[in-house]
């Protein structure tokens, strides 16, 4: 079927009538048919009243039928074929293979998620048992179990076209929770979202579900997310983006009469720091592994390692002439979109121009539109102290080696980092004690600590933490990758002494769903 | 030893140099000396200061030395005696027998967080391990556990001057999360405050914690906690209290560099449903339980039953004459301060003169400096649904009596209401259809439903949920009594591949510290 140039309203195919989006092949420059009429206020009220309707259903969906929900999007993503991966291709810029397994992690996330939902962890079910002779008062039967929050508003975001955006993870997990979903497509691939949202749409047909289960607008400039964000019946948002993008939304949601949580991952550079005894002993190694791990997908990861923090020596030089000849060497990739191109070039722009900053090498300029031209750069500890700006995210294959004089600054410029979403320790056996002095900075900065690999390439899974403090995220407590992802979109309810019949299922007396319970404190076996 | 009126900051006594905070017993409306000079900006500095220092040390003391301290803390309350609950009693106009079952309350708190502490459940630990045969790509080994966000800024409550206040909930949890704590003690019941605090200071000392792991400042006026709340070094608040002092707390948190998250539980009118089979069966036994409710401590708790929605009827008008006689009653009781029997007298005034609510009952004046006179009035669920005024807290014993035409115009009600932490369901067997219906409704409202009980008088166990939406709580996902108050003051942080060295305890290989551990999404036995 051909891309319509829609949006999806609950069962329906709609068009707006605020400003047209075209999306744009970043390697040529050219605009992709069809046009999409982005909406406003009206199609937000649609959307919002077909998700509240949809809400008092779809989260009292049995396990069952919900993980079935979640594994029918993930078949029917796949049984779009060849088609999503052109779309995504000729929308993105990304080659082939990488929207290949970007397709398999978001249809794997749908089915991880599907398996947490029949696991039933997320309900994280509570049992106080009546305690009738207490003295000096007896104690009530409490039962405690964790409730969907209500609608969900979902940001597409630019650089995962399928993992995080129209069913990516903050769709999976909502779902996953019994939240409905309303996405907010990103711009730069209204395609490859209307093709994946159409996959959506027939799964909630397919499986019997109120059709405000999911819907998916689109539109330009701020104002249909500020809508979307303001509208009462909104209960959180996930959001994958920039900084900017993040705090207003942050700003939008706080300034509701009732604010809500927003889950906005906005911006790391995800330190790197290279131990003294790992440097020695594989520096020519390090440099290739890190400078393949900067140029992965043109630099454009939230995880991209934007700084490698060292002590200054003969090794360390090494290490920069290396990462240097294989920056020089790097041939150039297309960006995403013409703005993040041109917002990456301004960033590298600044670093060139930056006195203190030294130009160590750029990579090929390349034939593309858009072309992501590699950077590396350096500067000194002090300097990187004294200038808050050379903290900021350059969004693309950009790094910036910090020369210290010795271990006490690598601590000092390690504590004055941001929050962050990953750091890494590039280790030996011999470097074990001036990793455990860091450690604990690095525990207060970032969400994920990787010893000995590349902070690229995020794995969905139960441990997996994308997430950390601020500004990386606006809020550390949570991910957006794996299944701790679902517990964003859940509050606890407490039911005491209700009679029987009018407990909830996972609370009934037998464990009817089978699910892990804490009975007075002690995980039952 | 007699009370100095000091702060304490780490393990020193100060006098401060702002405005001087004297306590006002107020059955008599005389002063208490001694006289506490407030703190400023030096002194939250100071205390700030002195939680960073020992937050590297605290957050990583064993389960055992943590469980073992707040031990400590009770054994210590335990030991000041008579002392404390005699000058909580001149503080607050609290009756004995109430403040010593709150001491016992606030004890039991901090023994079950260390029962909590040693069970290890917050750890949340989660292990996916390496796949390195796994294609087309290994998984590395893969670990989370919980960390602790911080030192947090604890605000004392005035209606809770033990089990709310200085080593209440909010101080009990943190403490157990493994962060240092600055109380910001209540201006109402600063010598209670004291000899809790030095309770507290000992068990620091006894259990050789640093210093800085508690700290108690005063100040009136907004100034010393809003500078608290600025500090960098803070990390979370927990704050019980109006509407008012909560949400400016959350302006300021999230106006910050770095925004942080504010537990506040602020204000609930707490719905109490009367079922028609439970109201024709017991109507007469409802309005005693429902009076003595209302009046349990002059009706300054969060949960105190402020609203009863029933269809209007011979046995509605029956229950409510019968409160109403039980209201007239009632003998007054002394309220916390005379800024709450201010504001309690306005809010029922406000009630008394609004054309559309009748007054039921009134109950005696008293002889206090500060009484609160019961309070019982009636309206229509019409007059309620177009006067959002209605639904403002009146903080102490007043209630107000919904009539509604049938259960549609219940539900209506219950669909308008704000936030609630609690909501009471008043049921028979013959009721239950009708409560499955509003079931769903008030799931979406409070943080705790009740079957045939009353909202006041909390458990502190598991599976409790003191929270709710907004603008019960300001966050719906957390409760600020029992167990689970503990993840409010966590974050999860991932260890990818790190050598078993650097491993922290509660990650390494053997479970060295026997928690409960997710294993590949699988609850280990």
């Amino acid at each position: 079927m051909p891309l319509e140039g829609k949006m999806l309203i609950g069962r329906e195919a709609v068009s707006g009538s605020s400003k047209p989006i075209t999306a744009v092949n970043p390697a040529t420059g050219e605009t992709l048919a069809p046009t999409y009429q982005g909406g406003g206020k009206a199609e937000v009220e649609r959307a919002c009243q077909l998700a509240e309707a949809a809400f008092a259903t779809y989260r009292e969906t049995s396990l069952e039928q919900r993980a079935a929900f979640l594994e029918a999007v993930a078949a029917e993503i796949e049984a779009i074929g060849d088609e999503l991966i052109e779309r995504a291709m000729a929308e993105t810029g990304l080659p082939r293979v990488r929207l290949e397994g970007e397709r398999g992690r978001t249809c794997g996330q749908l089915r991880l998620f599907a398996n947490v939902v029949r696991a039933g962890e997320w309900l994280d079910v509570r049992l106080d048992p009546a305690l009738p002779e207490r003295e000096p008062m007896p104690r009530a039967d409490l039962r405690q179990r964790h409730v969907a929050l209500g609608p969900v508003a979902v940001f597409g975001a630019s650089n995962f076209p399928l993992a995080f955006s129209v069913a990516g993870s903050d769709t999976a997990s909502s779902l996953a929770a019994g939240c409905p979903v309303i996405v907010k497509g990103h711009s730069a691939h209204p395609g490859t979202s209307e093709l994946v949202g159409r996959a959506v749409q027939r799964a909630v047909e397919t499986c019997a579900l109120p059709e405000g289960t999911f819907s998916l607008l689109f539109g330009s400039g701020s104002e249909i997310g500020q809508a979307l964000v303001s509208d009462p019946r909104i209960q959180a948002v996930g959001f994958t983006g920039s900084r900017g993008g993040g705090t207003a939304l942050m700003r939008t949601a706080q300034a509701r009469p009732q604010p809500i949580p927003v889950y906005a991952e906005m911006s790391s550079i995800n330190p790197v720091f290279l131990l003294p005894e790992a440097l020695r002993a594989r520096g020519a190694k390090l440099a290739e592994g890190f400078v393949a791990s900067l140029n992965m997908g043109a630099g454009q990861f939230c995880t991209n390692p934007g700084l490698v923090i060292a002590v200054k020596s003969p090794e360390l030089a090494a290490f920069v002439e290396a990462a240097g000849d294989a920056v020089k060497e790097s041939a150039a990739q297309t960006m995403l979109t013409p703005g993040i191109h041109s917002a990456y070039e301004q960033g590298v722009g600044r670093l060139a121009s930056n006195a203190k900053v030294r130009e160590v090498a750029r990579g090929q300029a390349g034939e593309s539109a858009h072309p992501c031209r590699a950077g590396l750069f350096a500067t000194s500890a002090q300097d990187f102290l004294a200038d808050p700006e050379l903290q900021e995210e350059v969004f693309g294959s950009s790094s910036l080696v910090i020369e210290c004089a010795d271990q006490d600054e690598v601590r000092q410029v390690a504590a004055q980092l941001e929050g962050q979403l990953t750091a890494t320790l590039q280790m030996d056996d011999a470097d074990l004690d001036t990793a455990k002095a860091l450690l604990p900075i690095l525990e207060r900065k970032a969400g994920r600590i990787l010893a000995n690999g590349w902070p690229t390439g995020v794995e969905v899974c139960h441990a997996m933490v994308h997430g950390g403090p601020y500004p990386a995220t606006s809020d550390s407590r949570t991910t957006s990758v794996g299944s701790a992802a679902i517990f964003r979109f859940l509050r606890p309810v407490c039911y005491q002494a209700l009679p029987a019949g009018l407990l909830p299922e996972p609370l009934k007396d037998g464990n009817p769903w089978g699910v892990s319970r804490l009975v007075d404190g002690q995980r039952e076996a």
